[in-house]
Order: C-alpha cells, then sequence, then structure tokens
C-alpha cells in the first residue's frame, strides 16, 4: 500500500526546470514563483468529475491530458504564457498503473507548453480533479469577456462540434463509423489550447473567450459584460470534418451549442482583419470570421440568405440537468 | 432551479476591493492580479471531500471557514500574506440556505484576512471543495521546510490535540461534558490559521510547517527536508485545555500526532530565543519551545525526565486506512 506522501512523490515531484520561474515546487506548505515586472499574473481554475465531466474508467492517459488542457484553454482566452499548475485528486484507491497513466498524459501536455506542477494535494473520494492553472500576460494586454465594441467582426479559432458529435455517437444518440468515431472522439478527449494563438491576439483582439459551454452560450458572456449584441452568420461557422457529413439541424445545433470545443472566440476591429489573419498565421491556427458585435443587445442568427433563423439550443450548464 | 452562473454570481461574485492588487475577479476566463516587485508568489492547493475530511451534513458556515483556513494556514506556514484564491466545487444539489451560509463562512474568514475570492469553478458532483489561494512573502525571507540547522530551537504556536479530541468524542471513542465538547470543537471547525505569526517570523525562523497531520509526521516533513533530526521534549508540548484534563497516554498521542490543529511547527536559532518570543508577542499568538534540531537523523522523543520515549504514533495519511 503507497503512502499518500510516497504516492506524491513517485507520481507527481520533479526537479523544477533550471530555467524556470518556480523557485520552489511540489514538496512544501506553498509553492514560490518568481513574477516578472511588468506583467500580470493570470489565474483560473476547473474541477473535473468522474460521471458528469468524463466517463467513469476514461483513459487515464487522455484525461491527464484534458484536465490540464481545459485549464490551459482559459489562459489561452486571456492571451497569457502559462507558468505553472496546481493539482487537487480525489481518488478511490490507488492503482499506481492509472497514477503513471495520468501524470504521464498531464506532463506531455504541461511540458509542450513549459508549465510546470509546482504543488498540490491527494485523497481518498470520488474520482475528482481540480487544477488552477497560472500564467503571465503584460499589464493592460488580456484579453477580457468585456472589452468587445460594436462593429467588431466575431472570429473563432478552429473548428466546432466534433467533440459534441464524439458525445452524441458515446450516447448512441447516432452511429458513426469507427474512423469517424476515432477522428472526433481525439477532439473530445484531447483538446488542443489555443496558446500561441491567444497570446499572438495580444494587442489586436478586443474581448475573447474559450468555449467551452457551447459557443452561443460562451459568446453571450461576451455579450453581457460587453454591454453588446451581435450577429453570428450561422452558415459560416468552421464545422469539424466529421461534422461536415451530418444533417443540417444537426450541424448547426453542435456547432453553437455543442461544448467541449475549446477553441477561441474573439473580437477584433474589422480594420485588423489582415492582422488577425497574419497572427493566426504566425500561431499556426486557422480562424474564421463569422459575425459581427452590434449595439443592439441580444444574440441574432442569421443565415447565408440573410434569414434570421431561430432555435432553441441550450448552453451546457453543469446544474441544469438536476 | 438556479443555473450555474445564477448561482456563482449569487453567492461568489463580489466586486473587487478598490484598494486590491486584484485587477480582474471572478466572471472572466482568468483573474487578473498585479503582484508586488521584489515579491515572490506563495501558492497552495487543498482538497476537502464530505465524510473524509468533514462529516456528512457538517454546518455549512463552519465548513466554508475551515475550508479556507486550512489553506490560510499554508501561506502562515510559508511566512506569506493572503491575496486571493480560487474555489472549486462540487455540489450533489443546489441548496440556497447551504450556499448562503458556506459563503457567508468563507468570505468572513477572507475579510478579516483581505484575502480576495478571484476565481472559481461549480459543477454537480460529491460535495468536494477545493482552493487555491495565493500571498505573497519578500523574494528570499520565505519559510520553508528545508531551512533547519542543528542546534536550532523547535516551536509550537498555540496548542495541540484539542482538535483530534473533538473527533474522539464524535467518534465515541470517549466521552466529554457537552461544555468541553463545544470547546473542543470549535478547535475542529474553526481553526485560525496563524498568519499574523508567519509573517513576524520572516528573517528569524529558519524552517516552518503547518501542523495538519500530527506534530510528528509534519515536523518529520521538516527534518526530512532539512536533512537533520530531532529531540522533542514531550512533556513540554503545549496541549490544549480540555486535552489536559485526559490520561498521560491519550495526551501524548493526541498532541504528537492528533492532526487538524493548524497551529505553526518552526525552528529558529536559540540565540534568537528573545526575537522569537518577541515576534510572537506581536502577532498575539503564543509560542513554545519543545525541542531541538540535532545533526543525526530521527526523532527523538524525550520525557521530562530524559528518558526516551517509544510511541507508536502513526501521522494522518489520506490513504492509510484504504
Amino acid at each position: 500500500m503507497l503512502s499518500e506522501f510516497t504516492l506524491i512523490s513517485r507520481y507527481f515531484e520533479r526537479p523544477a526546470r533550471p530555467d524556470g520561474r518556480v523557485v520552489l515546487g511540489v514538496g512544501d506548505d506553498c509553492a514560490l514563483v518568481q513574477t516578472t515586472p511588468g506583467m500580470q499574473t493570470a489565474i483560473s481554475t476547473d474541477m473535473l468529475v468522474e460521471g458528469r465531466h468524463f466517463f467513469p474508467g476514461a483513459d487515464p492517459h487522455l484525461l491527464g491530458h484534458k484536465c490540464l488542457a481545459v485549464n490551459l484553454s482559459d489562459l489561452a482566452a486571456m492571451g497569457a504564457t502559462p507558468i505553472g499548475f496546481t493539482l487537487a485528486l480525489a481518488l478511490p484507491s490507488v492503482e499506481e498503473s492509472w497514477l503513471a497513466a495520468f501524470s504521464a498524459g498531464m506532463f506531455a501536455l504541461a511540458d509542450t507548453y513549459g508549465c510546470e506542477l509546482i504543488g498540490g494535494d491527494t485523497t481518498k473520494g470520488p474520482l475528482t480533479i481540480s487544477i488552477t492553472v497560472f500564467g503571465e500576460v503584460p499589464a493592460g494586454q488580456a484579453l477580457r469577456r468585456d472589452a468587445a465594441l460594436p462593429g467588431d467582426d466575431i472570429w473563432i479559432s478552429g473548428t466546432l462540434g466534433d467533440a459534441r458529435l464524439a458525445l452524441a455517437a458515446y450516447r448512441k444518440e447516432l452511429s458513426l463509423s469507427s474512423e469517424a468515431l476515432d477522428a472526433v472522439a481525439m477532439r473530445m478527449h484531447a483538446p488542443s489550447p489555443r496558446l500561441a494563438l491567444g497570446t499572438a491576439l495580444r494587442g489586436i483582439a478586443h474581448a475573447a473567450i474559450d468555449i467551452s459551454d457551447g459557443l452561443v452560450g460562451d459568446l453571450g458572456h461576451i455579450l453581457k459584460r460587453s454591454g453588446v449584441g451581435a450577429r453570428l452568420d450561422v452558415d459560416a461557422l468552421p464545422l469539424g470534418s466529421t461534422l461536415q457529413g451530418q444533417a443540417q439541424p444537426l450541424r448547426r445545433a453542435f456547432a453553437l451549442a455543442g461544448g467541449d470545443d475549446y477553441e477561441l472566440c474573439f473580437t477584433a476591429s474589422e480594420q485588423h482583419r489582415d492582422v488577425v489573419l497574419e497572427a493566426a498565421q504566425r500561431a499556426a491556427i486557422p480562424v474564421t470570421r463569422v459575425g459581427s458585435i452590434v449595439v443592439e443587445p441580444g444574440l441574432k442568427l442569421i443565415d447565408a440568405g440573410g434569414t434570421i433563423i431561430e432555435l432553441s439550443l441550450r448552453s451546457f450548464d453543469h446544474f441544469s440537468s438536476l
């Protein structure tokens, strides 16, 4: 039987990176981080619960990746560069093979972005993973939700809806070929945080958010905080390659309110279209212009023919199905 | 039915303090914090699970206090000043009266120490509370676990063992009068983080840790990290006022390995006894000298007569009872 302390040190303690800003990592009462003058610290936290955010028995390597990815996605949405994260982990039992795979998946992503695990807590309990991530952004340059301006273009990175398509297939709401399921499953299980795009958009984008609960709901947060409205061109939405083969109502529903996309939705002045495209090219992440911010509050969905369409959509809400 | 977003805003969103370092609080992808030049950021995280760290049906006001207190205790043990915290909360259902009491208990303690709630996540799940707290400490002045030196005195703040006595009474391992139970229950449910002492000890104490899992286990972390040993005068330990009335074996066991004390254990040069006592007086927190750091590894327990005593003690380990 591994003790909590052995467990922590075997799977989660690694030497601090020699070039890093982490003065003291896992193993003391607190971690110590040296912040950079002129930078603000960006901090975000997410909690994932078995059976709610991932299936019981989920692959631990992918799960380790995803738990950190959804947090890094929040840093991306602020235009912040990752520094480190803490991990609080409740486990029903100690299974070394699970821990080895989980930590390997998590560290592989962490190392990609130079984000160090600096502290944590482990306890017995229903499988629950809570990560707090922090990074840095130059003072005044963070991409906030409250900064959209009337006349701004609305942009989306990557594609939408394939993660939701995977969920639908798992739930037997529809059936996919095994090749198609494999493709969309990776969108669901292994999202790529758009960090390079977030930092490339500093000083260019006005407002930004990451799309975790569905575009309509998340864009809605920008609109509310910024005190503006939007027109969204539904037929311009960049669809996941597998979703493209589905019928129109499902394409629209999953692109607009699928959830688990982890793409960025951001606004920028229409004078800056070329600059946005150059930034996206620098970040090697495609972006698509899908609408515009307007003065009048509310979100209008418009099809390619210019007709306003009515859809009954609901963004993902962790308590709405209680 | 309250939605997740309504829930967050009703109980957990408050305006940022005008004098604070929090540039952007709850409600965006990340919070933004302005750190102070010359300071390092101290970060710690803890997770509390119903049935493991607190009883099912625990008073939500006290629980809100305790969840934050145990995190602030980690800042105290580093000599750091609190800035803010994030809260990740899994709830089996939305009960407004529970949320109102929980947030009130948490904010009352947060306001005492000027520690702002800057972000969070709420989800459906077995009741689990994960807090990440961060603060600041002047570069180079943090009280680390690895800094104890042979010849150092070992000091303890406050008193030990009463929280464990409360647990024993709840578990019917012993019986207490209702007055006695009320007194020790507050030690268990409403610990006071020793923040004033932690900051007063900057530049004075060498190593420090907060006693959450029992003195022997937590002092053991200092010894291991510092590569030293210790002699502990068991009869000098400051006992909780209720524990003092119990039989010797229980007094010793609960003081040495009770858990949930949230006092500081720290070491300082024996030349600095007066300075330590002055710092404690400034912080209005009593401290007691209970032993000394020695070169030879291992922890020796010694009674008032100078005899080495053997006790079978086990520090609290969240997986040891699996």
